[in-house]
């Protein structure tokens, strides 16, 4: 068989594995936990009006918008000077949307730590409405990102509206497991958080972060594709803050005004991630969560540790490693053995290990593990890859 | 009973009627076609991953995203000359975008009819990027919107990038029921309409009007919330053709270069556009739809027409009533028999006849005929109206 036309390498997400055995191991878009899945279905098999065809002004509807910005206040502890904003646009539209509203002008400053692919993104985006100081995150000597900068008054621009920075670096692979503080001198100046991809699987210390904005496209951890969750401390909002350039949809002020119902908001999105908070509540929390996806990483990690280099993961600083994205390649990224482990656990229906994004890295391989991912599930690609690699020579 | 509190009288949508009979007229988002639901439903009872958790890098998704545009262009008869994206940020999202991508600089001029509500909001976002020329719709003598200006050499600005028109405001109740020509000395002016809720409902002469661009939010007849979808001729796309300011999740250009893949796209709402496409082309088309849509407009019309003034409609003249969305009132807006009306109507399990919206005109309800009510459920509302002012006194 001509195994370049597989399935499984054309990033195939219909495994032949029974639906039931199947492990969807997507960057994300990405499978919802089971019993969030079941939920949407049942929404289906009701009669009555689904939220796809509530008016966003109906009770009805209010109340589902209300459920989801109240359980998201408590599963993540967000205080109650911040507004919950449903935003357009997914993770692209923010990063548009953060100078545009936290600078008023183009000759305003703004720190990006960039440490990866998306905060690269969201430099390139910022560029076109303020002055980007940037932090480069590269290692000096290969020109990879490995790691995360300190944050010091040396190299944060003090007249930065903002400091931005990735909390997840989705493709790198590289978390802060923490959010860091700024240097007491510039603690003014506010955070901005990309947690598009680690959102709800760990707490955030909103005023001790010093956190100004945080904002997670829901398709990773919190739901569907088409919404954004936008967490924005309200001493940032008001009147005329905003460039006069913002578009209406990316306005945090008006759409706090308006309560989310600037325009029409994704409806039918944001009742899925009110079902999301309340699952992750039922599981005991944020807490819990978090346990659950060291529990997950660490299965993954400790395979590829104790692989005598079979597997290797490319950042070597475990503090920073990923939990939600683990990167990894066999052999050093031998084509014949990549093919052969992708074909063989995506027959077990351990599927979205390589999707076919530009964005990848290298020869990388990578086990996303967010919310829809049991601990179970992972330890079962941890055994997979253990017996892969005892077959195949380690 | 105090009435004010009555549930249909707060936008309501839970009719006490039985959920077979209910029959949703809200303005958007509102219901799709009864066999769309189904077939809706049916995605969440299959085993397998739903679009919800598909990447939208996989081949399963692709071909629901080559599905829908394909038959969106087989349905809307969408010639290979133009470029069917969808887009983030729904129809507030276009009117920012527009300019953004057709005036490269602030200084471009772009003329713009306004003739209600939707075109004044367009106006008003258009504004922050380019100079706006506008034709005022409103009648001289009482400033109310009800009717379309003339497009003549003498109210267009001839420098203009483009010619923008909304083609059935949601609102007033004014809809063109074929796009107008500009003077033909004006022709190379691309024409720009919003399209938002009447799109699919009636055949499109894209060349024939000089169709620049045409977008469409899916929450009125094509789909629900979360998408839009933008019809551009490709000419006017091209490296370094929008504004530098314009946000790459609005860039017309990099998304069609990207094949609707710049960044994640609201995948589900996709596959549900190209679910309505499909249940067009099984009703016979386009062309068929239109017919039903007059059936419907007709059905309301003739009972507001014919009841001597117990039911007034703000627009005289026929060839510009709206057939998506009829605004009456009742004996010229009076509040007890309003009330009665909404309560007694919802009862029947005729909804959204009213939503708590900041854009309503006046004391104006509003029937709104999408292509989720059929001809017949028209009719009821119509042999509704006629015995209620019967028995109210017309
Ligand atoms: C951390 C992070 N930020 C931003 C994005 C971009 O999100 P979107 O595709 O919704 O624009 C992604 C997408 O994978 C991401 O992982
Ligand atoms: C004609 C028209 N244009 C634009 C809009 C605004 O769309 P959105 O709420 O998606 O921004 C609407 C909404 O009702 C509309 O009817």
């Amino acid at each position: 068989m001509n195994t370049d036309s597989h399935p499984a390498l054309l990033g195939s997400l219909n495994s032949t594995a029974p639906h039931s055995e199947v492990i969807n191991f997507s960057p994300g878009p990405t499978s919802l936990p089971k019993a969030v899945e079941e939920r949407i279905a049942g929404v289906f098999n009701q009669p009555g009006l689904t939220s796809l065809a509530l008016s966003h002004r109906a009770p009805e509807f209010l109340e589902i918008l209300d459920h989801a910005v109240m359980k998201a206040r408590e599963v993540m502890e967000i205080p109650d000077d911040y507004d919950v904003l449903f935003t357009h646009g997914g993770g692209h539209g923010q990063f548009a949307a953060l100078p545009l509203n936290l600078c008023h002008d183009q000759s305003d400053v703004a720190t990006y730590v960039v440490n990866g692919t998306w905060s690269t993104r969201g430099v390139d985006e910022a560029k076109r409405y303020c002055q980007v100081h940037s932090i480069d995150g590269r290692d000096p000597k290969t020109g990879d990102f490995t790691h995360f900068p300190e944050l010091t008054e040396e190299n944060i621009d003090p007249n930065s509206k903002y400091v931005y920075l990735c909390s997840n670096e989705t493709v790198n692979g590289i978390e802060l497991h923490r959010l860091p503080k700024l240097p007491e001198s510039l603690k003014h100046i506010p955070l901005v958080v990309d947690a598009s991809s680690d959102f709800s699987t760990k707490p955030i210390d909103w005023h001790g972060s010093g956190v100004g904005v945080l904002f997670a496209c829901a398709s990773k951890n919190i739901g569907h594709p088409g919404l954004t969750m936008t967490v924005i401390r309200k001493d940032l909002l008001g009147e005329g803050k905003a460039s006069p350039l913002c578009p209406g949809v990316f306005n945090y002020t008006t759409n706090s005004e308006a309560g989310n119902l600037w325009n029409t908001p994704a409806t039918f999105n944001i009742e899925v991630v009110g079902f999301v908070m309340d699952w992750i509540e039922a599981q005991g929390g944020v807490y819990e969560i978090e346990l659950r996806s060291i529990a997950k990483a660490v299965a993954i990690y400790d395979v590829i540790d104790s692989s005598n280099g079979f597997y290797g993961t490319p950042i070597e600083n475990k503090a920073l490693r990923s939990r939600m994205n683990v990167p990894f390649n066999i052999k050093g990224g031998d084509e014949e053995a990549t093919n052969a482990f992708l074909i063989a656990s995506w027959e077990k229906g351990m599927i979205g290990l390589r999707t076919l994004t530009p964005f990848g890295v290298g020869d990388y391989l990578r086990a996303s593990l967010y919310n829809g991912v049991t601990v179970e599930e992972a330890q079962k690609l941890a055994d997979f890859m253990r017996k892969f690699a005892a077959k195949h020579g380690a």
